[in-house]
């Protein structure tokens, strides 16, 4: 696959290592007892590396929500009816969503994309309209998507980022919105990862026991019913939805920028899944931003090596794990930037030679 | 102990029960699936409960920093030596710690108090004054207090909550400084849940093997040394430190006033258990912020049915935990106060009855 979205990832820097070593250093003579701030150390570390100074910044901080329906919808893969996804749109333009209430309170830029909707919206105010096409074809007869709508797909994620970008932020974060996309994740990570198609379906928005079933068996058909290729551009278009291929031009454009990346919740995930698989060099990029509730997500999590920051129980997508997270990401920012150092306060260092003796 | 801070809590209004369940339908019609906001649908829950709304917020919240000495850092059970507590105070004072850093970044007021600091401070600036006495006594030779002074405690601690519920606030955290005050928050742990003294010590701001023997066997001996009483006013004043008999005053005294009370680690934990012994309604108030490093707070934490926030391996202290817990509990609010219901957004809900149909 030519082109769009996958220009190389800038190389590190020749004196890698020994501004590794000063941040590291700056880290541990804040005034703190040594490793007391445990994983934002780690992230506060990232941040240095990825900004390149000592004194990383959290600048203008958005979202963006791609959406975008699903063939495979027909297939009864959700409890939700299609119409959701773009009364969901609706919800989201009009500020009325979780994601919306997230962003406000962590003060985060959120941007509305159509990816491919299948209803058309009455009111679609302040959407970017970038749809591919209205949804995808139904994954279990034929791919959900061409070459060129992959492409294309690819080539706007990629765009709205470089906007974001424009518009002064370096740290991002991906959202979703998209009736049936756990089925189009769920395939893309079996593929992409080699794994039962059981061990990556879950419940989604809520199915019970018996939809559960169904979704397995629907998805495991689906699986059986294409060439076995775990091509990421292959995956990607066979299975994917235009919601997430966005998602992973995003990712890669966001990489290229030298952005922070907050990774999301289970499609988000496997949208980097797919990226990662086309430059593995996009998760030097990313924190992860927490354990989703859905099943499949913690097997993608570490496959990709990933520990998340929270475990709060989230199964809802929209980037609200990546909003919910963004707060922690501006504390490690903060401390590593402002916190003084033993030196700088006067504050004695721990003094062990004379620790045990009173 | 009569009088201070230990007034009786507000009753539940009469019918509670009635307005608990329109608080779970208001969460359970949000536009979202059910129950996929995870541990912060329980945290809005509460809110609504405590703010008697369907629409809580969180107003100027605030953080106030206890800062004490303790005689028994003169048995060298912490690595730092005790000038560090007066000097981190002064770091406080010039904004250059880890929790001025956290609440800068998240909006949040911060108090300083001298509960008890040994060393003189050259330029205590805008420190609040309230020092009891210039560090407590060893407890390891006599109790670390006298009746008198746990009471003069428990009462300033309680008069800054009523200072920040008069500046507007109605969330609030406590965090602590003072050198060796794991080792009086262990020793209460230990009396207060009757568990052995080594299941209540750990590393604190970072002992090696040999210096966490030590520090076994000096809190060991001390346990030993003073009579066993449970009763938590014994308990404070024998083993307590200034800053963690104010934390518990103010513990009471948030509840009391029906704010949101965030809960940060080891030692703001052992503050509260004193201060649920008192008057067991104070959990009612409380968020737990975070998973401490330090060992010990867990099975605090299970002995309070409390399950935390956050699991970042920090083991600071000063608040930082509850700074950084304070965005989630913000968004909690936000998304019951701020989100639309499927009926107001006129999006569809699940249907349930076609769903596995196509």
């Amino acid at each position: 696959m030519p082109g769009v979205a996958t220009a190389g990832l800038p190389q590190p820097a020749v004196d890698g290592r020994a501004f590794a070593a000063r941040v590291q250093h700056a880290i541990d003579t804040k005034t703190k007892p040594l490793g007391s701030l445990g994983v934002l150390e780690q992230i506060a570390y990232r941040l240095a590396l990825t900004q390149r100074t000592l004194r990383p910044v959290i600048r203008r901080p958005a979202i963006i929500v791609f959406a975008g329906d699903h063939g495979i919808a027909a297939q009864g893969v959700s409890p939700f009816p299609q119409a959701v996804t773009a009364q969901m749109v609706m919800n989201f333009l009009a500020g009325g969503a979780a994601i919306n209430a997230f962003s406000r309170a962590a003060r985060i830029e959120l941007e509305v994309v159509d990816a491919g909707i299948a209803t058309e919206l009455e009111y679609p105010g302040n959407l970017v309209a970038r749809a591919v096409a209205r949804g995808t074809r139904d994954f279990s007869i034929e791919p959900a998507m061409t070459r060129a709508q992959l492409a294309q797909a690819l080539t706007e994620g990629a765009r709205r980022v470089d906007h974001q970008v424009a518009m002064g932020s370096n740290t991002i974060g991906f959202g979703e919105m998209g009736i049936a996309n756990t089925s189009s994740a769920a395939c893309l990570m079996s593929r992409l990862l080699d794994l039962p198609i059981d061990a990556c379906v879950g419940r989604g928005t809520g199915l019970d026991d018996a939809g559960l079933a169904h979704k397995r068996a629907v998805l495991g058909a689906a699986l059986a019913h294409h060439p076995a290729s775990a091509d990421p551009y292959d995956v990607l278009a066979t299975f994917g939805g235009f919601e997430i291929a966005m998602m992973t031009g995003a990712y890669l454009a966001a990489a290229h920028a030298r952005m922070t990346i907050v990774v999301d919740g289970f499609i988000a995930t496997a949208a980097l899944l797919a990226a990662s698989k086309i430059d593995v060099r996009v998760l030097d990029y990313c924190v992860f931003a927490h354990a989703s509730g859905e099943q499949g997500h913690q097997s993608m999590l570490d496959a990709l090596g990933a520990k998340p920051l929270l475990s709060l129980g989230l199964r809802l997508g929209e980037g609200t794990g990546a909003a919910l997270a963004m707060p922690l990401i501006r504390a490690a920012a903060g401390f590593l930037s402002e916190m003084a150092s033993f030196e700088s306060a006067g504050v004695s260092d721990r003094t062990d030679a004379a620790s045990h003796e009173g």
